[in-house]
């Protein structure tokens, strides 16, 4: 008996499922647009193959690790690197992957109606054949089958990135990153278009550790004075240039708020002088970022490179979990978020530009009826990035439909992210988002709230069209 | 093939299916009771017809323009007047409605599975026998038709009002508003029965533009000396007097947040003083708004005017549309709102009082489950004001029912507001009202929550009585 | 025709309605686990007749109570006793049981759709076989009929402990309570299981009226220093020790946020001294509170009792009905919580210790998806607690599945609390949730996103195991 029924996310009243069904149709096969993710762009320069199914599918995927420490299993225990140590090192010879492998199968119970778990089972019967549910009895003929397969050439990444039909995969990129590995792929003659999105974080966050360090190497990088206003403005554009010229199109901020900015030329240089001297006063490193986002916005409407706004989570929340084993553990946690007050300044500043596409993300369900939807159902500049992280979920999914439709319309929103460093399951998590979308959309049409003849054409729109049109791929 | 239909916003699901249609059934026909609008009432009095298809449908209507604008069509482009330039005077000579009538066809997919979209063919099949799809080869006939239509009598307002079978409509008008055409429709003899509501913003919040000499014509109207607390206290029993006089049975108040304030009767007049005297320091026109809702709850005891209040949108949150075009463009943009706090002081004043009722509206959805339905299931004068701007949709109406229902049961909400300014679309919206609460009653019956038989005494009491009953109609 | 629909609460479509039934013919009999409730130990202890239908289902009623209110309804006119007044007296003589009984039958329809009434009609008809709807015609007999058998043995308090099938209930119970009750228990020889649960608010709070008093008798109780921090700490030990030596497995903590704090020992003990002399500023009792919250999770790390925390009700909110008749009378409202940032301080103490469960409820529902499912499922300690209160409903649990169960999974929960002092009605508030829960995962069968086999050990899991497990009963 497969793991994957055929029908799984369509609606259970019957005309409501035919019509998701033949959507679904239409659409399943379609490319795979990717424009944000976290996948490494070395695996397509290097072209390896993936080490083992623990490292393949367990370590680098934080659901996975978090619910299995939220049941007591510790990170030791997963193979996790202590921080700083390189992996399967730690502390003393970590376990062997196997070992691995079975206290994931004894505990696959966690996972039940979480989308990891269709996500997996996805990969695992489609990638692999597997039909039967990873258990303590069926742990060690699923790793040594996936291991086979995964060191034959068909799995490789170009491989892969082939077989899944992808259009073209945006990574997510620091600011001082050379670009190496995109020019490794580019010079490879590979016909893959994997593009770099810029992510300036490091660089524009003064309590980042290491910030004054890594403003050093972004002058040095550049060849301006990043220890004034105007030189680290002109080296941000001259870095966005850079990524521009290896293929991105979009770039990425991350923040605790949403909060903006819009200080008088003279009054953030001040401010920029005294983050650079180490004489802010408090909430000055909030209010540099503030600005800077309205900066960013302004070099947008410059150079066309799409913004993308991550803010609301609160990052490497436990304490010992980030001494212990760094970030990125599953430990970052939303706080309540706020965007009606915090962007204005920004779209006072170019909301209303015609080059500029802003797309903003939440984690605060809370907001999307109440604020984004209003928002993006009014400024030409905003768009609603996709129900992210924990909301990217058959049900958190249907949310996001629910909550902003009706407001914001589909046209204000962007079709999907994967965002996602799982390589092998980028095509279950597109299908997940296409089938859910299928699915309200023959609702729609079953209420007659929708006229059936618009709903195909619909169905392509969130499944490709908008995603390259908004992020302009 | 017709635009609407007949089942629309029913459930999938068979037998629940065929219970709301019933109950449907039983209501579609009653009266429409409009207890809350912003009809002009000067349409009444005049009768005359309306000018075009853009004037009638698209200038008037914030969800259609503020859509537009959000993927690039200009307000210019949609005719809209500059701010302080008569209506089609502008910048310039504006575009012809054929033009702009056009450019709304061309766009009018962004509006798929909107509540505009399903209000927009409710009219225009009901009232102009249209049944295909607004676009851009059918513009042109259907601009033609509907101008022709409203060209002769049985489109004039007092007809619309009557075919539409309005039993009353309230509208809403400012403290200092002569209610001249309230006046005029009385003594013309024509049987409507078109109500004023008393809506004092404008003399109670020290920030809106002109407070000063709007509360120096509100002495001159009333002959109270509004530049002391006593007399301006006065002059708004004098002005509600006025306006129950004309039929008024209600007042509104709308403010950036529900906060209210009980300060002992010195304090409250020597905070008018400061703010009189233009003296007042940081906070103090928040405090004054918040003091003045206590006050009219106190007044609202006395004189039996149902009380409604309408927090929790920043206005006007464009500058550059505010600048260009004024208020009412699709750019007020919810916040997160507080009632369980900011109700207390005037709950503890006057909240058993067995006179008051206090309509309570809400944009923040949160609020809902978590503060509203509580408050409104325990305090004897609190109601809950239906699904509120946003949310005056299917889905809207739809989480405002499940989210109040078990907590404030039915009987503490007050049925249905249209709360609009377009009087072809009241039909529609109704009609979009009742479809869902019927939906919303034959669930409860399939699921066990509701017993069969109470289910078309509740669908009445949505449609018509509890809106009655609630604002004494 | 009976009250009670034998499907009720399950999904209408025919596969997902036929699976829930199945489901829950395998749970519908299996014991009652009560890890959580008001109860009154005394009851069991005594083993007497309750003493009229009014008495037992209608004053300890707060949901009953606070919609009868919110209708117009008096407290006096339902018999509710005044502060200080013996039940019955009042001021002068309170109305007839019989009396009130009809009140409750004329506003019978205030409850349509509300947990309330499916919990009394499920009692009705279980307990005394009505199968008529109360009314004002039915008023009478059913107020005979309960009467008569609330009088005969089998409706003894131990007879419905028994016929119910309960496992175990647990009390709450303060801190400075003797347990005689639940000696005497012990001392009879019964064979049923009533435990106490340590509830220190009123020793925790420095605002809890009668603050420093009850610190002083805790130190004679324990014959600890509780003028002394380390000695205040001690007399905590000792109660709780107490508390286990009569079956106690859990404590729980009540307070307006999740606030938490970890102070330096020298920090805590300086703050408990200025509390202690009345000489704390502004926010040291909250600060207090805080702490505290910390200092009870050490203690569970050391002595193994499950932490319950119930923060963010403003209780007492009208002063006139706390003036009047005290609190729990329904006037306790919810405000929005924060827990993301609350929380860090005792988590980063304990939230990685192998012998901490906490288990946390929320009645802002806002901060189910973005904080408390993320934060279940990644801290092992972390347990998320029912659907509370407000939302101990259909609707409410419904919510709260949707909510978590993506992010946090069935495993961080710890299944149903029924919360109630209403004894009769605790089998049909199980019978609510286990319905609930089986259509829900009837629900995820048909859709695909839970295999059907899974589902049976799922549906016992949240009925009876994960409460066993999580509260070590």
């Amino acid at each position: 008996m497969p793991l994957l029924d055929p029908d799984r996310l369509f609606p259970a009243e019957p005309r409501a499922r035919g019509l998701a069904r033949a959507l679904h149709a239409e659409v399943a096969s379609l490319p795979l647009v990717c424009p944000h993710g976290h996948v490494d762009p070395q695996w397509f320069a290097a072209d390896e193959p993936f080490a083992d199914p623990v490292a393949l599918f367990l370590l680098p995927d934080h659901y996975l690790l978090r619910m299995l420490v939220s049941q007591g299993v510790g990170l030791d225990a997963l193979g996790v690197p202590r921080r700083g140590a390189a992996p399967g090192q730690g502390a003393g010879a970590g376990p062997e992957p196997r070992a691995v492998w079975r206290l994931l199968a004894a505990h696959w119970h966690l996972f039940l109606a979480t989308p990891s778990r269709l996500w997996l089972e996805h990969v695992f019967e489609t990638l692999f054949g597997i039909e039967a549910p990873l258990s303590p009895t069926t742990a060690d003929e699923q790793f040594d089958r996936i291991a086979a397969a995964i060191a034959t050439p068909a799995f490789r990444p170009r491989a892969l990135y082939e077989r899944f039909g992808i259009e073209v995969l945006a990574t997510t990129d620091a600011a001082l990153d050379g670009l190496a590995a995109h020019r490794a792929i580019a010079a490879s003659g590979w016909g893959g278009r994997v593009i770099p999105t810029y992510r300036p974080d490091a660089v524009t966050d003064p309590e980042a550790p290491g910030f004054a360090a890594a403003l050093d190497r972004l002058g040095a990088l550049t060849g301006e004075d990043t220890g004034r206003w105007a030189g680290y403005l002109a080296a941000h554009r001259a870095r966005r240039a850079h990524f521009r010229a290896h293929g991105a199109t979009a770039t990425d901020h991350g923040a605790p708020s949403a909060m903006t900015l819009d200080l008088p030329a003279a009054e953030a240089a001040a401010l920029f002088d005294r983050i650079r001297r180490g004489a802010a006063g408090p909430g000055e490193a909030a209010a540099f970022r503030a600005q800077m986002l309205t900066e960013f916005a302004r070099m947008s409407c410059e150079d066309g490179m799409v913004m993308q706004l991550h803010p609301g989570s609160l990052r490497n929340h436990s304490a010992a979990v980030f001494a212990g084993w760094g970030p990125d553990r599953g430990f970052d946690i939303p706080v309540a978020a706020e965007y009606t007050v915090a962007l204005k300044p920004l779209l006072d500043a170019v909301g209303h530009h015609p080059r500029l596409t802003l797309i903003v993300f939440t984690l605060d369900e809370a907001s999307l009826s109440r604020e984004l939807a209003p928002l993006a159902g009014a400024y030409p500049c905003l768009r609603l990035g996709p129900a992210w992280w924990f909301h990217d979920s058959p049900a958190g999914m249907r949310r996001f439909r629910e909550l902003t439709t009706e407001t914001a319309g589909f046209f204000n929103t962007v079709g999907f992210n994967d965002d996602t460093r799982a390589l092998p399951s980028i095509p279950a998590r597109h299908d997940m988002a296409r089938r859910v979308d299928c699915a309200f959309l023959a609702e729609l049409v079953v209420a007659g709230r929708l006229p059936e003849a618009e709903a195909p054409r619909l169905a392509r729109a969130l499944a490709v069209d908008l995603a390259r049109a908004a992020y302009r791929l």
